[in-house]
């Protein structure tokens, strides 16, 4: 169906008997994705501690931790609750705040199976997990969100966050043991401006760390985030951990480095070609509910059509991916009932839509993944 | 919480005892838009076979059938297979080419236990389903998919789309008995617009059938699609059916028809404020794994925080929806903590993300039902 260049970038031969679209994994790209991170995280010298909103599946949080991740990072306590009871994970962190009575139950129940770190960034949310584990004689760790530039959650570097950092260490049945940044800033940018970005927001959470301890409490951790500026932030002295969470997979988004290119990509779509109803449009089985809405800064379009860099995905409807074949493009790979894969804009959401990944190796369906943590908004 | 008149708009209690993020359903606003729609297209007769992928739940399909409904409408078969088994659905039209051994092999089984008719736009996707079908000496219901000016899938209005409908007429297993548009094309413009537009797309799809009939195949439905277009559409001449979706719910895309209000969207997003960084900016649990990523030409931002309608859910990330809060908005009512409600931009990937609906009654949660069809992609 696809030409000799094409296929050597596929990952599944594509007569393979799946139906579609679903999610395929291959497994020796992933495996070399944790491996090189786990190793760079290695080279510099910090922890790294992965985000699992990318894969959220048990079986991949396990590779990570046998590659040498020191525990895992989520975003909600129900993503946390799957990670420990499923995943293997001794040592989580929640980067949200927990706010709320039920949530604020369901962390205690957490407590008793794995160590927990929680993020905060106001004095509201940490005063009623103060009263609720001082009730309860426990302790929380306590990372406090520092805003490096983001300007999304986060009290600002410097005095605003050492003041809030310093508060928080005084309340009852709260330790701050980290501050912690989402440097999603440097997310969009040439790979120069990348550098300096991240270097800069690195910089700001160490010297607020410092600003920290000098007030009298006692921070270890300073944890940095994203996959973009992981080549970056992490170096920067007196970093000690870091939580990217696309690089397991990456996606198209990932190309614009140059660093990265689709043989990286272990993650793909595989769609079919429903209809075709003019020389130039296909409709392909992958619309919104697959792909996700994300755009990239690297490809025009909704993804990268393996070996057909030209095509584009147009436009999505919920079931309907348009794709555009421009003079050129290789129009008899688009029949009806021809089969493509396609690398997502933004991998994250596109796992959180489906319920399963199948896992390749060599080109053949080797294992049928759970989702487990999959649509775990609570 | 919120101020008096915000109350007035919001459906729930806010102190109820539920999680967040979190969907929540008006049993009462839903139940009239149910019933609306339901006398509009007998008041125009046309019967109403409506597109279940807004609910994806079995509960609301039942009360959409004792409203009038003569069936249902899915995309895919997976939508199909449980609302046949769940919602009571004994007449389904997938209104989506099956492509593919798996899914007709799934067709194959549905069809024993409800009527199924298959939406088809090409000869290559018929021959297969006729292959299928007469090697089990069975017949399927066939609607020929046309293009009446969006420009996604189908044959294009006229002399293309009457060729093919009486090229698949004439294959075995197959039984051409209706036409179909899905009149998107009427979804982005202003009142004006949409009528003509809507009127234009029936009046050709009317004449398609027409030719159709002329060339010898006697199509008895000739069904549209779109609630955006459902006021119109179906009053032409000849139309026989309708499928509008998310007149169920509604949401804020339909306020920009200056017909329908807050008060006619019978689904909110609960959501928290779990940080406020800053004065002008609040940080809720609901972000782009909540609400989805589609836009509104009817409100800036991505979503309408009810009773606050210069609140600007001006970005998302997956888990936190950043919203900007103007001077002269009522800051106070966006603390750490509390709650709001949000109507989405377009309720329908919003529903899909979510395994629960909440359904409220006079302000009180009345029931649990589990989005059955939720994530069905295939």
């Amino acid at each position: 169906m696809t030409g000799t260049a094409a296929r050597a970038e596929t990952i599944l031969s594509l007569d393979e008997v799946l139906d579609t679209p679903c999610l395929i994994v291959d497994e020796e790209i992933m495996r070399r994705n944790i491996a090189e991170m786990a190793a760079f995280a290695s080279s510099v010298g910090v922890a790294l501690r992965p985000h699992i909103k990318t894969h959220k599946t048990p079986q991949i949080a396990r590779l990570q931790l046998a590659a040498g991740a020191v525990g895992a990072t989520c975003a909600k306590i129900g993503e946390a609750e799957v990670m420990v009871e499923q995943g293997g994970v001794e040592d989580v962190l929640l980067a949200y705040p927990t706010v709320g009575e039920p949530k604020i139950r369901r962390l205690l129940a957490l407590m008793e199976r794995a160590r927990v770190v929680v993020a905060l960034d106001s004095r509201e949310a940490a005063e009623a997990l103060s009263r609720a584990m001082a009730a309860e004689d426990r302790v929380l760790d306590v990372y406090v969100e520092v805003n490096t530039g983001q300007d999304r959650a986060g009290a600002r570097a410097g005095e605003e966050a050492t003041g809030l950092a310093l508060d928080l260490a005084r309340l009852p049945g709260l330790r701050v043991v980290g501050v912690m940044t989402h440097e999603g800033q440097a997310n969009a940018a040439s790979p120069e401006q990348i550098e300096a970005t991240a270097l800069a927001a690195g910089r700001a959470l160490v010297e607020t760390a410092e600003a920290v301890r000098a007030g009298g409490a006692d921070v270890s951790a300073v944890s940095v985030g994203s996959t973009p500026a992981a080549t970056y932030t992490p170096t920067v002295p007196g970093v000690t951990e870091m939580r990217p969470g696309t690089y397991v997979f990456n996606d198209n988004t990932a190309f614009r480095y140059g660093r990265l290119g689709p043989n990286d990509c272990a993650l793909r779509i595989l769609a079919t070609v429903v209809s075709r109803p003019a020389p130039d449009r296909a409709v392909i089985d992958a619309g919104s509910k697959t792909l996700a809405m994300d755009r990239s800064l690297a490809h025009p379009g909704h993804g990268y059509v393996v070996g057909h860099p030209q095509a584009e995905i147009a436009r999505l409807s919920e079931e309907h991916g348009v794709v555009l074949l421009p003079e050129g493009e290789d129009r008899e790979s688009f029949r009806v009932g021809d089969r493509v894969e396609i690398i997502p804009n933004h991998v994250c959401p596109t796992v959180n839509l489906q319920d399963q990944l199948f896992l390749v190796r060599d080109g053949r369906l080797a294992d049928v993944w759970d989702v487990a943590a999959r649509g775990k908004v609570r």
